[in-house]
């Protein structure tokens, strides 16, 4: 097979993992750390997670939350008081016992000062913001209190994947005390629908939304709302999840509230969370085997201006042709900013500009020489075309049409995203249909993989766990909405709605 | 002594640190947590912080640096790579070695899972990032390297004050390569100059710029510059620094780049910060015995609304108003941003809600009662004037003034600073006065202090170390600017120029 010039190899179809952690890093998002597990996140990489973070704070705080910065440390003791939290997260933990190096015999440091009680670096915060809560809660006046915290995360993680699995990432979560449980689900609810609505209106990813079955569900949670995403392997990726936590933590925490009638009640909270894997996320919903696509709402950069000399005698006058053009177009409003716009006027060839620039997904490159300069015109790509599909466009027609291509271009992928999806989800009711599909080929037990099955189901955890060993694919969420009754194919017993079934990250 | 009526008790003269205390509690903006040492920062001191971070992040990206993310922990190893700065660093910090938690023999958890190397959560990123350097780093067309990162650090301290010095804080960190000494030094000079101008002119608080003397520099840096700025006890407060490294961390960690002439050379580093700690400046600067008072261009909110229902037969009406207003506020440009504006309708009464307000350091607070609205006015107070001092305005007056209000409140603050500073500012050229003025009246161990003493300094550090023991003041900096030579009061040898002492934080 003669192998089809890429920016990326392997190509997604040659290796799909390996072709993940080349787009990572030729984009320039970011790089593995000497640190067991942790990343470092490069500047582009950065810029991403800054864009997501701007959408999705302004997206709290227009639903009432405000922000809060709790401490990076929780006591050990705190872990213990939930019976199932702990059991979930004291596993993979980052200890620290001490808290100085001294100078050992040998010369080299010796951890010295011993803690009297060990802290663990936070791995969620429910633990050390409820704390909080049960004294910042008095009376039914305090509800519901509406809390968000941006922080760093540390679960320790044996096998890593940038963005994916990581040891240490950053997020945000969202926890939140109200007076009734009614509130407290609508609430879980209502947080499940702005990740839906980040993901698929600024990621250009579309979601299913629903709930996880009990042995997916977040320990100490009576409830998990997710959305998840097929990636283009066709694995479903967790993108997001809401937890209605009922009254556990409360009871474990103490956070009580004086109700209107005089009594004192036990609060209903919440969490949710979405992290850096989004970036993850998104690389595999829409990078393609010339590197990353960014999505042009979340772009750091919408337009790159590549000035090229050619055979110019005057080469000043076409970079201060382009620094024009890069300030008529940063006044341009687009969506609540403005136009980012990048000039490369960086001493390295042309054409390897020009592919770092697709690598790292901008989605409009202008090359402007000579011949342009003269006809008051720009030479125009873009980044969900072919790399040779460049057209000249009069300068004035660009300037009045880009943030119609952007938006062009935002919509097209999000519906190219919906269509991979549609086409690679299948309605099954028969279980040897089901093993079929989701069976690897002889010899391959890595891609392809088959997709989504939406499937009846009766519930039973045996049934789920028998068919996770066998096929290695479990159920990702049991979608929200209205379905007709039916009978489940592996166990014959009656289901109450379909769900849907696929291999995971 | 009759006590005076304020919002705060103790007041500032009656006992400063308590005041302090009082104030970040009573204006909500952090409180202690139960991890020793650790701070959580409530929803109005994060406000305050993300309107600082957000300046200075546009700043720092107008300068030409781009944001990273760097891994938390820091092997012990690359701690030990650089001398002085394993000396200053390793002594107190969080030290992590295990990896999970266990259930014990009585139920508890213990520490499981040893590290092979122990692991330090970072104090600081010179090491971790360096390394990183050494690796993107390869000629002299990818200097300068102009990276920034906002993280939380931790260095465990034993006596801790709330945002002025906690285990762990917030912070920037910028780290900068450059290919010549005199590039990197200029680098180091800009963005204190970035500094003084934030402070300056967001802060309201006048600050001196110059250098730290050998004693006071930061570990591994051959020079530190500082900004500094005269707390209202007339102590001294280093706001933030920024050092030139030289080539110390370059060698310690092999970051080199191919010059021009092909040559291999070793880069010259700066580092530069600041922290949560400037919500501590902020507050010992400019609150007073009432409270927070915020300089309007870093306000969470600039106007706050207070609906007066009084005897009023249509209080919606009144709430209708308030709602109004403030969308006709929050559409002004305010200085690059909108104004921010609440509308406080929570079912308290109006005395205890003014002064929540009041303590939390709104710039402008607005009554509207019944007689107001008919009125088409607005009952205005002011947090730079006496509580009691309001006045009723037309409401398109107010609207067409607001801002200019705001502009003149925040040039009164750093007027009102300036001349503080000024009229506890001494300079001095005999070692008696100097020792009277720092002496402490018998009996009084703590303020008041002097102020701030402009002598001539001959630079031994044992004259250093010996008025430091006697008086517990220290050279704060050594200002830029031209001077006249003179002579060291303290050991009678010729001086370059003035030294600023003071007690200090």
């Amino acid at each position: 097979m003669a192998k089809p010039k890429t920016a990326i190899t392997p190509t997604r179809d040659e290796n799909y993992p390996e072709w993940y952690q080349q787009v990572v890093r030729r984009a320039d998002l970011a790089e593995p750390s000497p640190v067991r597990g942790c990343m470092i996140i490069k500047p582009w990489g950065c810029s991403l997670w800054e864009n997501m973070r701007g959408v999705l704070d302004g997206m709290f705080k227009a639903t009432g939350h405000k922000n809060a910065y709790f401490p990076l440390f929780i006591p050990k003791r705190f872990l213990e008081k939930e019976a199932e939290h702990v059991d979930g997260f004291a596993k993979e933990c980052a200890v620290v016992t001490h808290h100085r190096l001294e100078a050992g015999p040998d010369g080299t440091l010796v951890p010295a000062g011993e803690l009297e009680e060990p802290l663990v670096v936070r791995p969620t915060s429910e633990t050390i913001i409820g704390e909080a809560f049960s004294r910042w809660i008095e009376s039914y006046r305090d509800l519901p209190m509406l809390i968000n915290q941006w922080a760093n995360v540390v679960r320790w993680e044996m096998r890593t994947r940038l963005f994916l699995r990581t040891s240490e990432f950053l997020w945000q979560e969202g926890h939140t005390a109200h007076a009734t449980a009614d509130e407290a689900m609508a609430h879980t609810h209502k947080m499940l629908g702005v990740y839906a609505e980040f993901a698929e209106t600024f990621m250009a990813m579309p979601v299913l939304t629903g709930s996880k079955t009990a042995g997916e569900r977040f320990p100490g949670a009576i409830e998990t709302l997710c959305i998840e995403a097929m990636m283009q392997d066709r694995k479903a990726l967790q993108a997001g999840t809401s937890h209605f936590l009922g009254q556990n933590f409360a009871k474990a925490q103490d956070i009580t509230y004086q109700s209107d009638a005089g009594q004192l009640e036990h609060c209903w909270t919440t969490s949710w969370g979405v992290s850096t894997r989004l970036i993850g996320a998104m690389i595999m919903c829409h990078a393609d085997d010339d590197g990353l696509m960014c999505p042009p709402r979340l772009a750091p950069a919408h337009v790159v201006i590549l000035p090229i000399e050619g055979k110019s005698d005057n080469p000043e006058q076409i970079h201060n042709y382009c620094r024009k053009l890069a300030d008529d177009l940063r006044v341009l409003p687009y969506h609540g900013r403005h136009l980012e716009v990048e000039v490369d006027d960086r001493d390295l060839r042309g054409g390897e500009k020009n592919w770092q620039w697709v690598r790292r997904g901008v989605p409009i490159r202008l090359e402007v020489g000579p011949r342009d300069m003269e006809g008051d015109s720009v030479f125009m790509a873009r980044r969900d075309k072919s790399p040779k599909d460049k057209a000249s466009l009069p300068r004035a027609e660009f300037l009045s049409t880009v943030t119609d291509i952007l938006d062009d271009m935002q919509s097209g992928m999000f519906e190219r995203a919906v269509a991979f999806r549609e086409s690679h989800t299948r309605v099954i009711d028969d279980a040897a249909e089901f093993r079929e599909w989701f069976a690897s080929p002889a010899g391959e037990p890595t891609p392809p993989h088959a997709g989504f099955a939406m499937t009846h189901f009766c519930g039973d955890v045996a049934v789920e766990e028998q068919i996770a060993d066998e096929l290695g694919v479990t159920v990702r969420c049991i979608p929200f909405g209205d379905d007709e009754p039916g009978t489940c194919p592996f166990s014959g017993k009656p289901s109450a709605k379909r769900v849907v079934w696929a291999k995971s990250y």
